[in-house]
Parts: structure tokens; sequence; C-alpha cells
């Protein structure tokens, strides 16, 4: 192999790379764009392929269709793994364990019948959606909520530890109170119970018959009712003020005043054109 | 004809047109609000009619009042196309092919038994109500809501794609725990299951019999409480913002403070008159 | 009848009028405490008698204490109309006449055997607590919810308007789409589903049993989850600014600071004594 | 016992005061954990010993645990008798007596059978975790959503005050139009359904068949629907605040700016170190 045969392969592959690890080029988007619709229609065939009526019509055909996919998808794994910058770290990855899985299993299921956990590995797939999002230019909006959460998530975690609290002291006094005999047949299904009233589900499977029971029920009813209202509190405060801080770092450079709104093009107070946000993340150039 | 006859029918013409699809004069609006009951009284009689007890008492009655109402709309609408300034155009727009599929279906209905589609066309109409809102100056804080929802649907979009995302994927983990014996007889029909307990709705027709199902379906009721949280969080702090930049375009011409109440009538600083908000956009001529 | 005891009847109608009208004497207190303790007793009573245990064991006891609080209401209905003012257009007011019907029907049911309604009225007779609610110095806090929920009926009857008309489509459509043989008899019942449904509440009496039924419930409840939101968004906005208000409404007679929290006693800048708020309404001498 | 045995005695006490009641040191700390995974352990046991199918199998070797942690909590309860700086004080406080509730009855049970009080005893105990939380630095995120709760307490308290009374009279209206023939057994029975009809819980056991009950029922949910945003707004304005407040604090010693956030730990404006927030409590020594 001559140096020049060499740089071809590598060079090759750097393109390869570029092709399916990278967004920027069309010919990138393209491709993940093409395997976002493979993923989704690979999905869809699996959730209809369940239902008892299309199975017995036209299940020969799609599982022509699923063994297409899956080869599809191994051919793009082998690639995936070819074209890396280190193959390795690829495949140890997030990404590389759900694509490697997504092919596996059908392969398994020619030996194993019933690998129902494929059809779960092959959804886990439409994240990679995320990636794609990123070329729509909806990241900034994504992110500004993303930053919210992260803002918020020390005082949501204080919330749900409180509410489990209250849970399982709930659910103890319910089992106690209504008993095996009125459906509350241990205090993890009183859990459930608990959680399902809570959060204002109200399936109806188990509900209290008793007066105590009842009275206990509305209680927590009510208590559900009024807690929904600090994880939406917290929320907003921090949106309102990631919004705000957004604001603040849109400064026009001619008339100096700050706080101009993030979809905004040009300055509300003397009119020229302002700078684009700066708050777009560079998009990341390999999953690690 | 004569020149003075055909201009007569041309002021004819446009004064029916000032009428019919004007909302300015007082004929206008007593057109515009005549047609709102008509097509109340004609939806409540098609809902009324679908009761049993109604339809065998006042069966009859409520036909010859369809029959008074459908020729009353085709009246209507052969007037629209006459006095319409340019026919074509509004017989494409929304409204003019919800005014002919509303008179339609009761003549088709003659040969056709069963025309159900009718009365769905028939509500449709209910939606030129908002045009005669307009009137009743309620539109600018309709103009607010709008424009605050329109500022957050691309957080809301994105959203509602995560979500969806962890809908199929819940789904696709239910079907395989709980399995057709237990009422999940398909992954769409888990889909529907899951988004019945995320949303809190809770009807309870297919529930979780397994100790892991249940497990899951106590994880998916506190995820879908808490991300309730977030579309409220966005949509509040866009209508918080909205309300602010409303008040700041309120401009006391006296002593220059901004920031004044969209409702306030007088300065609260030196007391004089402020102008009235200049919220209101101008009604548009003509549906198109 | 001497000038003398004219005086003195006067002066007595005054003082009963102070005690039974008024919250500002330790009298007139006392009397409206006692009077909310009275009514709260009798609508327990009518409450527990419903229950079928306590009618059978206690029902000769809670009838005769039913009487004696009967009895109490009379003489306090005839001290108002001898105390008011102006007795007629106490009699003719929103309290005068739910005064008078929570004494009338006890007496009427000698004669008509079944008067339910009673205790309906008694129970409208609790919005009296609101009066006493006034002394204990909530009412700045209730007033300023009033007002939040004022500034913003407009914009929530928009939000209820169109909310109504999208109930409306979605009913009609799933009465096509269902029909009675799934349980939406009738399109009324369909609307009662839709609100089930669309609100989250959720019972399961009436469920969709087809794929496309199942498919546009899940579009209601999404819907319903979504615009959930838009209310709470609304009032939050509104609230936030009803507290900004009242800040800005608080001034440092010493450093001339404004801002200050409505709870606050004291400048959080200079440490000088604040003014009380002046939010608190006067009280109204009388009920008109 | 000489004067320095008796220090040596009384040096043990403060040490094993300092491990059991504090929380700075790390053997306080490791102290405190450690309970509180035998607290998790012990609970953890009660609930997985009310599932039928784990009794049987573990049953014996359950109880045998039950025992020991029993023998663990009252040799705990003991030392912290010992060890208090006022034994009768820690006797009387909440989590004494949830200590000595959690002990006893696992005796008791040994005389009566059934005690099934002891495991909501058990689970009052995992409250203590909240101790440990403030080892975690959460502290300060809990305090600023007990404070903003405390602030919107008045105006909640408003909220469930008038809520609780159109719930009274609704059950009465409800009770009268659909009657015991349909569920509505009793009016308390009937404020069970307001609330879970109110709440959006609508567990479907008891629901409206008269159709004047399915309109009122709607009307119900409606309200509810609309007065579950009053509390979200009430809270999220004061969490707003609050973090406002909390902002406002943070002032930087170099160019006296302030508003700097929470988590900040430079000045956004000059860049130079912010002093820590002020913001945690002091951690009280030893409960009362």
């Amino acid at each position: 192999m001559t140096q020049e045969s060499q740089n071809n392969t590598v060079s090759l592959k750097v393109q390869l790379r570029t092709i399916i690890f990278g967004t920027e080029t069309p010919a990138g988007r393209a491709f993940d764009i093409g395997l976002i619709i493979c993923i989704i229609c690979s999905v869809a065939l699996v959730f209809l392929d369940t239902v008892q009526a299309v199975h017995q019509r036209f299940g020969t055909l799609i599982l022509w269709l699923e063994w297409l996919f899956t080869l599809l998808f191994a051919i793009e794994y082998a690639l995936r793994l070819y074209s890396s910058a280190n193959a390795w770290k690829y495949a140890r990855s997030f990404y590389g364990l759900v694509d490697l899985l997504s092919v596996l299993p059908s392969f398994l299921a020619l030996l194993i019948p019933g690998a129902n956990l494929t059809l779960v590995i092959r959804v886990l797939r439409l994240f990679r959606v995320f990636r794609v999002l990123k070329l729509l230019r909806y990241l900034s909006e994504g992110n500004m909520l993303l930053r919210a959460m992260m803002m918020s998530s020390r005082k949501v975690f204080i919330f749900f530890f409180s509410v489990s609290l209250i849970i399982m002291v709930l659910s103890a006094v319910m089992y106690v109170v209504e008993g095996p005999e009125h459906g509350f047949s241990s205090i993890p299904k009183a859990v459930y119970w608990t959680i399902v009233t809570i959060t204002t589900v109200g399936y109806g499977d188990i509900t209290p018959q008793t007066e105590l029971g009842q009275a206990i029920a509305a209680f927590t009813m009510l208590l559900g009712y009024s807690i929904i209202a600090i994880p939406t509190g917290i929320l907003t405060a921090e949106i309102g003020q990631e919004i705000g801080r957004v604001r603040d770092l849109r400064r026009c450079t001619h008339c100096l005043t700050s706080g101009h709104d993030h979809h905004a093009h040009y300055c509300s107070y003397c009119g020229s054109k302002l700078a684009e946000p700066l708050f777009d993340d560079k998009a990341p150039e390999e999953e690690k």
C-alpha cells in the first residue's frame, strides 16, 4: 500500500466521519435525516406489528422490512466503527451501545424466540433525533429550558424528597385504615394508590371504602392539588430569570442599551441592527 | 341596462358587502350577531336532536327547523358569493369552504342517509364567533394571549417533542412488561395508556396489574406531574413579558413616564389623561 | 309614649344595629362569631343527618336541634328586620333573602314533606363567614387575589370561550366516531365526556373503544394538558403585578425609597418604621 | 467516684452528645447517616412484609431483623436519654416521642397481637432524614421554598377556605340532584365526590347519572380546572420575589453592584470573587 493509497484511505475515513458523525455539511445533514427516517420507520413497524389485525395481514412483509432495517443498521454500525477517530471509545459510548444493541437482538432472535427487548432498544435510538434538532436551530430554546431545569433541580429534588416521605406516611396509614379487604393488599400497593391519588391521575382500580379512608383520601387529593403548584412555581421563576438573563446579554452596540429580546433583530431604541445572540453552543464534533 | 341601474347594482353590491363582510357599520354588526344566533341555534338543534328522548318527541319539528336553517345558510352563501369583491377567492377561503359544506350535506342527506358529518361542519361555523368578538373590544386581550403563545411556541414544540419520545419509550416498556393479557394488547394501545397516565387523566379502563408495571406506572405519573410544570412555566414567563411590553408602550405625553397599565386611563404620576392603547389591530376588511 | 322612651327605642335600635350588622365593636364581633358557629353547627347537623347510620340513632335529637336553630335564625331575622335602617332594603338584599329562605322552608316542611332545598340554602349562609374574616385582617390578602382575578377576567373569558368552542367541535367529532354503542349516546353526553377528559378528571365511566376514538381522545388529553397552562400563566402574571403594585405603594417617609414588602414593618434601607399599608378597604357599615 | 472519673463521665456524655445530636463532626455525620440507613431498612422491611408472597417466604427472617432493629433503636433511645443535656426535655420533644413510640410497640406486640400502628410510627422516623439533608448543603434551597410558602400561606388559606365553602355548596346540591340511588348516599359522601372531582382526580367510583347531575359535574370540573391556577400563581409570585430578594442580598464588595445569582461565585460586572451567600441558617445544636 503506497503512501497515496494510505492517504486516500485516511481521507475517505475523515470524509465518512464528517458525513456520519458531523452535522455541518449538507451530506452530513442528509445522512442524519435519512437515518432518523429509517429509525422512525423501523419503530413504526415494530409498533404496528404488535396490533393483531396488522400482524395477521402484513406479518411476513413486516418481518422482511425489519430484516432490511437490521441490515442497514448493521452496515451503519460497521461504518461508524470504521470511520470513528477512536473506535473503542465510540463502542463504549451511550449511543455506541444503543447502536450495537439495536442490531444484535434481531440476530439473537433467530436462536432465542421472543426477544422483546429489541423493540425497546430500537425506540431508544429515537433519541438520536436530538442531534438533528441541532440543525434546525431549535437548540438555543432547548438550552434555555435545560438550564432553567438545571437551576431548579436542587429545589425540585428537595420537593420530590419531601413528597416521597409524605407518600410513604400516607401509604402506611391507608394500609392500616383500609386493609387488604378493600384492595390495599400490601404497603407497596398502598404506595401505588397514593401516587395515583396525589398526582391526580385517579384510575379508580383501588378506591377507599371506609369513611375514614375516604376522608384521608380527600386530604391526600387536596394535598396533591396544592403541592402541584410548587414545581411549577420553581420552574416558572427560573425560566423567567433565564429569559431575563438572555435579554441582558444582548446589548446594542450603537446606543449601548441592553435587555433586547432573544428574537429581536433590531434595537428597539435606536433601530440599529443587533448582533445575533451569542447563545447557541458550538455543536460537538463527535459523540463521546 | 342603463348606466344608472348598473351604478345601482354596484352600489347595492358594495352596500351588501359592507353589511355581510364588514363589522364597522351598525347593520354589519346586526347581521353578524344575527348570523351567530342562527349558527348557535342550528348547532343547539343538532346537539339536542341526538338525545333519544328529544328526538322522539320533537324530531319532526327539529327536522323542519333544520331545513329552515339550511335554507337561510344557502341564501347567505349565495349573497356572500354575489357581494364578494372576488367570488372565486372567497369560495376557496377557509370560511368559504365551511359555509358551502354547512349547506351542501343537508341536500345530500336526501340521497345518502346518515350524513353525520354535517353536524361537525355546522359546529365549525361557530368559529365565526371570533369575528363578532372583534366588535366587543376583547380583541387586544386575545391578541396578547396569542402573541405570548406564539413567542413560546418554539419552546413548547421542543417540550412536546421530548415528551412524545418519552411516551414512546414508556409505551414499549409497558407493552413488554404487562403484555396483552392485562389490556396492553398492542403498542399503539400502550401509547394510549401512557398518554392517559402522563396527562393525569387516568380513566382506569387499562391499568397495570403486575408489580413491575405498577412501579413503572407510578414513575410515569410522577414524571407527568412534574413535567406539567414546564409548559406553564414557559407560558407564564412569556405572558409576564407581554404585559410588561404593553406597559412599556404606554407613555404619558405630559411627564414622559412609561410603564402604565393596559387598563389605565390616567397617568399614575402626574394624573394627566393617557392616550388609548395603540394595541388593537385594524379589523381586516374581508376574509381572505 | 314620651320623647324619652322614643329616644330609648331609637338608641336601642341603633345599638342593636351596631351589634347585628357591625363588626367593629366587641359585641358585634361576638355576635358574628356566635352566628357563624350556629350556622356551621346547623350545616353540620344537616350533613350528618343524611348519613343513614347517624339518622337512625340520633334522628330525633337532630330534628329537635334543627328546630332550635330554625327558631334562633327566625329570631335573628326578626331582629335584623327591626334594627335595620331600611328594613325593606335589607329584605330584598342577597343576604336578606338567604336569611329568610333559611328559616322559611323548615316551617313549610311541616306541610310539604321532603323540602330538600332547605339544606342547600342553609349552606349558602356559610358565605356569611366572609364577613367575619374581615375581623381577622385577612381581607387585604383576599383583596389582592380578587383584584388579580378581576384584572385577568377578560383574558380568562377569552380563554374559556375558545375552550368551549374546541369542546363542542371535539364532542361532535367523538359522537360521530364512537356513536351510541360505546356510551356516547348523544352529543350533550359527548360534551360531558370531553369536559371530563380535557380537564384531566377522567372518571372512566365513558371511554373510547375504537382506535380512531382513542387517538382523538389522546389528542384531547394532550390539548387539555397544555391549555391548563394558560389560565395559570395569566393569573400568575397578574398576581406578580399586583404584589409589585402593593410594594410600590409603600414608601419610606424617611429615606423616600419605595418597593417595601406588604408584610414589612421597617424600611430595609434606613431602618425607620414604615406606615401601615393603606390597603385594607373600609368595612362597609351595612349590607345592601 | 473521684473528680477525675466524674470528669470522664461528663466528657463521655458531651462526646456522645456531639456524636448523637450533632452533625458537625465526622463521627456525628457517620452516626446520622448510619441511623438513616437503619431507619430506611426497617421501614423497607415493614413495607415488604405486608406483601403476602414475601411474608410467606421470608417471614421468619424479617421477624428476626425487625427485632434486631428494635433492639438497636432501643439502645439508641437509651443513649439519647443518657447523653442529652436535658433528658426530660428531649423525652417530651416531637422526635423524642417518635423515638420512644418506634421502640415500644414491638414489645407491646408480644402481648397484644396486630399492633399495626408500629409501622406508621416507624415511617414517621423517616423525617429524621431532614437532619441529614442539612449536611448536604441543600438547606438554603429548602429554606427559600419554606419562606415562599410561609409568605403565601395567608393567601393560600383564603383560597382553601373559599374552595371548601364552594365544595360544601356543590356537595349539598349534588346530593339533592343525584340522591342515594346514584351512589351519593349522604352529604359527606357527596363531599368526597366533589373533592375527587374538583381536584381532577376522578376515580369514577361515584359518577353522576342524571343529565342535570352531569351538567353540574361538568361545571365543577371546569371550576376545579380554573382554580388550580390560583395557588400556583400565588406561589410562583412569592418564589420569584424570594429569588429576587436573595439576589439583592449578594453585593460585590469591589464594584458595589448587587443582584448576583445565588449560585454565582464571581461578580458578573468586575469579575472579583463574591462572598459566599449568608443564607444558610446555623444548624441548631439540639432538637427541642
